[in-house]
């Protein structure tokens, strides 16, 4: 099969499309024909050599797709013929992949292949972390205070989203006018400009749950920013990882910090997630709550266009690799 | 009635035994004639500044006592006359105490009110963040691997019998070998000398759960010796409050850090853990799982002993003061 690798590991951009052997399902595993591979953050942090795949998973990039079921000899799950999306764990940038069955999911009602194939690790994400870590599910989460930073990006537009549908309050940061007008229609009501704000000044006290991608950067002021009680969830460290704390206010607050990474979870984690995700977060694209934007679609031979589009931060939304038709 | 009163706010052995008005119940709050107060580290916080009680609440030290009801107009809880054991925001060491009627549990069947002036407080801490805030309850904690450090303290000896009671692993730090076989005794099967052992060497990547209460000093180590999905929960912080922070293992491994007051939690939360309690722990004591050391028992007017007693690091179990008889 093609696939995207890597030619120089000291260079991100060289990332060229070559012929490799095909993948060879594992126990538990189908293997998907992939129609479209999502571009995430995670994707350019591995081409840097930050954030290698784990141990037994593939070494081609990707961390998600949507294709065509072309095998399953697992017993269970979708059948020969069926269109999935699907989280991996790594080789979505590639015409073939072996997914474990349980990290598989029917496209969400009212989405084409292509556009699942960006969606699958946002909602995940955003539903692992929100939904089953801090608790805001239906019935729970109606008027809690959520601060999600990096509102316009990938995992933060899907999340502003999401929450709304689900009644929180929502406030974001961002870094212009326009990412915070455009979080604003995602149902933001809280908008904080980053580069001229300082988002802990602007909410002290405030937060029932921050989504916090910036680490170390943030740390102090994330924990300002909380309510009693309040949950700061922690799934990047954009901002680095080496911070000082001060313990003292985490007491009388009772307040939690929570790190997560949705890759380094065991199958059958990544299987009650994508479960409980279909359950919970699929019927709220179906009915148009969450809307997925597609930001740009690249030829899979222009991984490092894209990856180069992404690092600019010009993007609002997902970017995705066309792989077959 | 009388009261202990601290004559020199500079003087943290300043404490005398003086007349002092009586308490007046507020909105539902019932008057408890004290029995048994208990002598809690959090007291000698408040004798030296350090640990003001909460707006509203007596400013006479004393977090538990156990009592009989004298009046209760609140048309629901124990009817006067009845024996209680009571959890205070304070006023414990004095005559009379006022206390929201969900904060009074009868006694553990069993225990004297002599016994149960000392048991409440120690009871609440391990239970709401063991079995409430760390989900290990009759049912889910089988098999856990819990670190207790201070095993032999207060909070530390009744968590330790809680958790074996619950079916958990017990790992503790004590600081001699004398108290670490006292922990052996009430059902630790992980003995480490905080004073010759370092225990994130001993337990690196062990613990499913750690109750801290060292704060800043054992931060690191905690985070070491958490086992992936591990939740450090901090409830002192006698080893100070700043420290650095490395967030880089919480994301891959899934940690949680979670920090706690009772004392600070408004009155419903309160009666939501003692009510709680007295439905998974009472039945515990009762049935002779978890026994209830007292060390020693002081005269109310000897509050200044008790707490150099306390002080002195020599005492294995609960120190209580006699009020009335
Ligand atoms: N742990 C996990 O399981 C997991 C899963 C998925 C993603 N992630 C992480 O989550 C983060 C977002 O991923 P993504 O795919 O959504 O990436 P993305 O679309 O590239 O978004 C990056 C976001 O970071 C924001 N940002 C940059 N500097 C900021 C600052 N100082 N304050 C607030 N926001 C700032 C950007 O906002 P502007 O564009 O407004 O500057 C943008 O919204 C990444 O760090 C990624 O590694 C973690
Ligand atoms: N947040 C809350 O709601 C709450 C409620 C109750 C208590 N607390 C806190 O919990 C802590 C214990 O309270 P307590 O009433 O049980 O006090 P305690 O009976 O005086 O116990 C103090 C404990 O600290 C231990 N210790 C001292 N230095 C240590 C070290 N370097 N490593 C490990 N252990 C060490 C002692 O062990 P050795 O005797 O072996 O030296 C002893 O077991 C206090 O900090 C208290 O303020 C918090």
């Amino acid at each position: 099969m093609k696939a995207i690798t890597q030619k120089d590991l000291n260079d991100p951009t060289s990332l060229v499309l070559e012929d490799v052997a095909d993948p060879v399902p594992g126990e538990g595993e189908i293997l998907v024909k992939v129609h479209t591979a999502g571009v995430n953050r995670g994707d350019l942090l591995q081409a840097r050599g930050h954030y290698p795949p784990p141990p037994g998973a593939s070494e081609i990039i990707g961390m998600e797709c949507s294709g065509t079921v072309v095998a399953n000899d697992t017993g269970e799950g979708p059948a020969v013929g069926s269109e999935v999306g699907c989280l991996l764990a790594g080789g979505g940038y590639a015409e073939l992949v072996a997914v474990p069955v349980g990290q598989t999911a029917p496209l969400p009602e009212g989405l084409s292949l292509a556009e699942t194939g960006s969606i699958i690790e946002v909602a995940c994400t955003a539903w692992s972390n929100l939904g089953m870590a801090a608790g805001l599910r239906p019935g729970t989460a109606e008027g809690k205070k959520v601060l999600v930073h990096g509102g316009s990006g990938g995992v933060g537009s899907f999340a502003v989203q999401m929450l709304h549908a689900l009644g929180c309050e929502v406030a974001v940061t961002a870094g212009s006018a326009e990412k915070l007008e455009y979080c604003r229609e995602l149902g933001a009501s809280k908008l904080i400009n980053y580069r001229e704000q300082d988002f802990a000044e602007e909410l002290k006290g405030w937060a029932d749950v921050i989504l916090d991608i910036m680490g170390a950067k943030y740390l102090k002021g994330n924990i300002r920013a909380l309510a009693p009680d309040g949950q700061l969830v922690i799934i990047g460290m954009q901002g680095g990882t080496k911070a000082e704390i001060n313990l003292a206010p985490l007491l009388p607050k009772r307040l939690s910090i929570h790190g997560t990474t949705l890759r380094a979870r065991p199958v059958e984690g990544k299987a009650e997630i994508v479960a409980d995700a279909v359950e919970n977060v699929w019927p709220l694209i179906a009915d148009g709550s969450i809307t997925h934007r597609v930001h740009e679609t690249f030829p899979l031979a222009e991984a490092a266009q894209a990856h180069a589009a992404l690092d600019s931060g010009e993007v609002t939304g997902k970017l995705a690799l066309r792989v077959t038709d």
